[in-house]
């Protein structure tokens, strides 16, 4: 491949200089100083917006004044594009002999930021992603010219958390493909057949069978689409030809968990392994433009065990609860709590007390945006003031319910924006286990 | 989504030992640290194998013991997979209540596993990458305890270097998907139509044709495949579709970059624009496991321009005259130099005194393994030793030729293994412009 870049007129934000200078205020520092190997890193996405740079830095003061440092003379155009006042090569002296690889290269154009910004104090807030050795190097150095660095990971959270405007249109476009998605899987689902070709199908997935028939309900026949096995590979195929068609990527692939693999909320599920009627599928697609959206459905082909359809109907109330709390100024490990009592009281083990592996085993959510996980956050530690939910947050609410031993998982997980009259949903998708019962792609 | 890991059998590698004492005392340092914000960063994996671990660091001191440092108790069993000692969440006080956020917690967890070590100075190099604010506030607290930071960057690149066992074959592997795509996209090309639906297809591309009325060549009809128009956004969700079946992703994109685009080397292709005959293609793919393949053809339908015809002829010439020069020992930029001169006895521009934008505008390789550009380089500048050709090399050889005006590119990248008798191409394709030229996609 060659190195990548393309000029845009999508400039960033951070146009609230009130917000720049209160969290830069909140460091101690005397600027924000946000260094990334890409533009596409999520600390330099709200200053950068869609341009697309190698080796980059945004240099931010308090009073509002921004400049971005480049290193190649081909992103001149790019670069232009941000709108910020631009140090290029030859100001940054790229081009002159160095000793002391890539870190003194760093130090040096940091250090002719840093002396022309004329900070008041000698005092920086850090943040972005470095390659550790280089960065490691390069404060080195700038230290022994006087100047002090602290972090700036929460200014730079702080600043991404609010998702308005440009941004927030971008997550509901990237929303919008999700769904398409979903409903494409489940009409994949809606359209499969019943396999009747038992023996080969027990030769392809006979290790798990083993493992169910010595612990597990019976699950049903294997399912088939377009005349092969329906396996967890034929969905992400189709998952990623949609997401594609969309320009989005998913730099951090996705989850399709059948049955007990979907009982363990980590795993992502095998590619090779064949989807069956009776069984729970969980389906977690979390892809990005330049933002990211995040969504989970659970389906299931066929009847489902009872004790599927408890765990459903649990869960999808849960949900509902956790949507009618989230409001302005709530705690979001509160609704978390009060999740976990609606559980425990139909008889679910919640991780309230202490880490379970079966019942309610984790968190109701996370901020999304530039990440897949950001701000706000709906945990019992980390700071309080990024757990309280606020206007212009953009979260998941994912409650969910697991049994390794019964080989289900399910998980409902929709993302939300908080406006003034409360929480809008951007993943409107129904939340049926069978996908018969949702409605045919509308190009929605 | 939830964070996701699954455990492995697949131990990392690092096994030679006198290469990694080697690496450690040629940076003066005591020990190795690399650490990242997952194991999947490009310095973790040949530690960690297929492992697949948060928030974790990896310690190796220059006698080869090397331990594995991580945070999450769920990760137990993963971490155990990777055949590392370990210093797990407890060893490491994760659950202690600290002031100061994740950047204190990370000093605290490198400071006692520095100390468990017992290395015999302070000295320190690092490597990875993490968020740059809690990597810098926990360097300052480790110097205070009298630690000293060096870069262990270039140490780490020259151990992911030689891909030798399981990370060749996995090279391999994802090679070939690489090579079915490259097929894929030949079948649809071939396959394709041409429109008569001038005027809409008019409408489409206005304002592409209207640039190239005024400055280049006439092209031919848009292109139609499965009763659409056949756009660089369907051929990418053909592409994505074939990986997502083979389990890859590709986290940087690829190039899809037809007539003008494809003249840019850095432009990625508009996902809405529709292929027309008699114009290049440019398909660059570049997609990941855990190591990464990269493969480039050219295209053009229909007849194609003579002057494409003579790139075309000129790059496929520079490619086998690289390919042979290829030796170990040999020096990366000598090779580009004699390709220079073959491309400047043609009557081409190169880079090779000074930037040009239309001839010959780039280097001509690259490393190819855990990030998509390491090392060899083959580059003027950079190290001298990390230019020379060494056996286990993988590398990318990528001549082509660049004209704006006439709106073409032409790029033929083959990925290469340096092996005792010279090149073996991991890529072999035909080079045809002609998709017709191409065989059917046989499932190599």
């Amino acid at each position: 491949m060659r190195r990548t870049s393309a000029a845009s007129t999508v400039r960033g934000r951070v146009a609230d200089r009130g917000a720049l200078r209160r969290v830069i205020e909140d460091t101690g520092a005397d600027a924000l100083l946000v260094v990334g190997a890409t533009s596409r890193d999520p600390d330099l996405l709200p200053f950068t917006g869609e341009t697309r740079l190698g080796d980059c830095f945004v240099l931010a003061r308090a009073d509002g004044v921004r400049w971005l440092g480049y290193h190649s003379v081909i992103e001149r155009e790019e670069a232009a594009a941000t709108g910020l006042a631009l140090l290029d090569p030859a100001t940054l002296r790229v081009a002159d002999v160095i000793v002391g690889g890539r870190g003194s290269r760093l130090a040096r154009s940091l250090g002719i930021a840093l002396r022309r910004a004329k900070l008041p104090g000698r005092r920086v807030a850090i943040a972005g992603r470095y390659p550790n050795g280089d960065l490691a190097q390069a404060l080195a150095q700038l230290r022994h010219q006087g100047f002090r660095f602290t972090s700036g990971h929460d200014a730079v959270l702080r600043l991404r958390r609010p998702k308005r405007g440009a941004e927030l249109d971008e997550i509901r476009g990237v929303a919008a493909a999700t769904n398409r998605a979903l409903r494409g899987v489940a009409r994949i689902l809606s359209e499969a057949g019943r396999s009747t070709r038992r023996s080969k199908a027990e030769g392809r997935s006979s290790a798990r069978r083993k493992g169910r028939r010595a612990r597990g309900p019976a699950v049903g026949p294997e399912l088939v689409w377009r005349g092969g096995a329906l396996t967890v590979g034929v969905v992400r195929r189709e998952v990623a030809a949609t997401f594609a068609a969309a320009g989005l990527d998913q730099p951090e692939g996705n989850l399709i968990a059948p049955g007990r693999q979907g009982a363990v909320p980590h795993n992502t599920g095998d590619p090779s392994s064949v989807l069956r009627a009776g069984e729970s599928l969980i389906v977690d697609l979390f892809p990005r433009r330049r933002l990211h959206a995040d969504c989970t459905r659970t389906f299931c082909v066929g009847a489902a065990p009872p004790e599927l359809l408890a765990a459903h109907r649990a869960v999808l109330d849960a949900l509902v609860l956790a949507r009618e709390r989230a409001r302005v100024g709530t705690r979001g490990f509160a609704i978390q709590e009060e999740v976990c009592r609606h559980f425990e009281a139909l008889g679910y083990p919640t991780s309230l007390q202490r880490p379970v592996t079966a019942g309610y085993v984790h968190g109701l959510g996370h901020g999304v945006g530039f990440e897949v996980h950001e701000l706000p956050h709906f945990r019992r530690d980390g700071a309080l003031d990024q757990g309280i939910l606020e206007r212009d947050d953009v979260f998941t609410l994912e409650p969910g319910l697991y049994d390794p031993e019964a080989g289900y998982g399910v998980r409902l997980e929709d993302l939300c924006r908080l406006g003034p009259g409360g929480v809008e949903i951007l993943t409107p998708l129904p939340y049926d286990l069978d996908p018969r019962a949702w409605p045919r792609d509308d190009g929605a």
